[in-house]
């Protein structure tokens, strides 16, 4: 019996799985390759850096979410290079692993513009390590602060800034907000936590960009009624740490997080040239990478423009639409057919503010205030991986809904989750 | 109006919080101080170490546990001495906190009985961090050995060794040997995580030497059911990366986990002399420290032995009943009555071994198997803080019982939980 072809798939993440699990009855041995043994439902990652749910909510073992294709392969480690002429991928540990087709669904890391000095004090929130060190901070201020004399000092343990205004960064606002004015209240002795300032900065003229007017109106009014000072049209121009500069103006915050921009992951290189300024391959209409035979890219590495002249957004609905696609046209060509182009359907936007609040934006209809917030509801517990990750998220989410606490509020130090 | 007495607490386990909540009405203000901002269910810490809990399902704020306290204050941080001259205790940072009285409930660490250079080799597991970072090991053993091409190097990653075989020792080996026969089991493609090789070593004559020997028995059977190789009576000559000698025979193990021994808090020292072997501090029939006035000391800390002539064992139970009986001898001194000598009340042993399957002792009745189970399972419940918790680990609990699955296989880096 003739060998199979071997598609390679790297990233376990949307657009990763996706393919996956499109490939379940095409005749051949897929391998999926992956930085973490994990895959995280990327919108909740803001409540477990939030203390909101814990990591084993919203993550799911790789290995177990595929566990019903014998014929799939899962590896965990880091793919160090892409040698498109030798076909195949070099991973950590020197093992090359060949590929008939290639998959790269790689993501997106954070972007600090040029300044990556800025990381080590503005952390960003991409996995769910980068969740488990945010929360480990947010508590660590109000406890520090706790402990202080200083009531200057006091000040700057209680302020916190947000930059970026898209929806991780308004999600992240909100519910640091409600953290200090309804989770911590009445907790502590020497400070009031409902006192803390929480800034939310954006860059460009107004937040959540990707919305229409009357919902970013409303997200705005939500956040202020939360006590959040949203700060639009402002540029961060210095983040040091213990402060930030913003405009002219100089804040002084033990806390501040990243949510501004991304950054295509680093292997796209091995797919360049002509890769655009974000560092994404500008792809095909069938996804794949120019100039690399049998080689697609999907999700937040990918730049697709040929739909509506600009590039889709970096969001889970995209990766998975073209991770699907990308595995039909791998068995297109298995079978002998041709690609065809591919083509998003955009199901909406949506953004929670805090609880109980949210904005959707379906095109045909736009809502706002609970009625949002119980669409979001539905829609991320329907997309939720794992039964098991449900029940309990709807648990967690009851209960906070309930009592206004906060489950999670853990500090640890050691590797773990 | 005059001055209310101080009050410190050290530590947030049980018998800290037991003795914060026992002063809930009595007219004196308490400070208690712990290294962590939450309280740990021990008993179930081995499921956080085997993937079975969230971290989030076992602990809890000490903040929120004593939120309806108002005269009492939490501190995060480490007690780094006790100056009973001066009565106040140093924190890091140098921070003083004066005390009229004292009750030191800072437990006890891992005992490497002189080879603390095998604590980096043979993990313990006292604290989430502690769990968090075996249950990383364990998961990357299974993945490391997928990935390893020399099968002598497969067989040292599949080799997992317990040493200890105290009921910590027996819940890791039991819950080990399910996620290897069960939660694992056709999940991988180059290894069998079945024939994964688990050894449980006891040094002294038998394991569980707190339980009669009939439960002894059933505990032997059922770890065999599971696959685990119980060695009793053979010590552990000498532990190292990749490898531990156990007796006279020297086994190839990647991952080796460390349940012998304990020794009490350092921090004891400061209550010396006369400290015993393992560090404790040998109270009086009140538990006060002998020599310290108005410094009581309970839990893993102490060495009580008016009861029995032996020390009381370093469980959950005894730390409570102490915890709470030197606040009731702190009350009755504030009231300027006199102490009262404190008396163990022993509700009896639980051990579970894998799944549906413990025994249980209360001295008038002995159980073991499915209705050992049921008691444990009821037991453990009931005594977790935290409505949601409770629900929580039921609902993870029914889900695994039904499934085989295990629900938080996470492999994650940073600091975090």
């Amino acid at each position: 019996m003739a060998r199979l072809p071997q598609v390679v798939i790297i990233g376990g993440g949307f657009g990763g799985l996706a393919a996956a699990r499109q490939l379940k009855r095409v005749a051949c041995e897929v391998t999926i390759i992956d930085r973490h043994n994990h895959h995280v439902f990327q919108p909740l990652l803001y409540q477990v850096a939030t203390a909101g749910l814990s990591p084993g909510d919203i993550a799911s073992p790789i290995r177990w979410i595929l566990r019903k294709q014998p014929q799939l392969r899962v590896l965990l480690g880091t793919v160090e290079r892409i040698d498109t002429a030798a076909r195949q991928v070099w991973m950590d540990g020197h093992d090359a692993v060949p590929y008939d087709f290639l998959i790269v669904a790689a993501g997106a890391t954070h972007s600090y513009f040029g300044h990556d000095e800025w990381s080590a004090v503005a952390p960003g929130l991409k996995t769910l390590d980068d969740a488990l060190a945010i929360r480990r901070r947010l508590l660590l201020a109000f406890e520090e602060a706790e402990r202080e004399h200083d009531p200057a000092r006091q000040r700057t343990l209680l302020t916190f800034v947000v930059i970026g205004g898209g929806p991780t960064g308004v999600e992240l606002a909100g519910a640091l907000a409600e953290i200090a004015r309804q989770a911590l209240r009445s907790e502590f002795d020497a400070i009031d936590p409902a006192s803390a300032r929480i800034l939310l900065v954006e860059a460009g003229p107004s937040i959540l960009p990707a919305f229409p007017e009357g919902l970013r109106a409303s997200a705005r009014r939500a956040l202020r009624r939360l006590g959040v000072e949203v700060r639009e049209g402002l540029a961060v121009s210095q983040v040091e740490d213990g402060a930030v500069a913003i405009g002219d103006e100089r804040i002084e915050a033990h806390t501040v997080l990243w949510a501004a921009g991304v950054s295509a992951a680093p292997i796209g290189r091995d797919l360049g040239p002509g890769l655009d300024r974000a560092g994404r391959v500008p792809v095909a209409a069938d996804l794949t990478a120019p100039g690399h035979a049998g080689v697609f890219v999907v999700g937040d590495l990918a730049s697709f423009s040929h739909q509506t002249g600009q590039p889709l957004p970096g969001v889970a609905q995209v990766a998975k639409q073209q991770g699907t696609h990308a595995a039909r046209n791998v068995a297109r060509l298995i079978r002998g057919e041709s690609t065809r182009p591919f083509r998003y359907f955009d199901p909406g936007n949506m953004a929670t503010i805090g609880r109980a609040n949210a904005i959707a934006d379906f095109g045909f209809l736009r809502v706002s205030g609970f009625m949002g917030w119980l669409m979001w509801l539905f829609v991320h517990i329907l997309f939720l991986i794992g039964f098991r990750s449900r029940l309990s998220v709807l648990l967690q989410w009851a209960a906070a809904y309930l009592t206004y606490q906060r489950s999670v509020r853990l500090i640890t130090r050691n590797p773990g989750s």
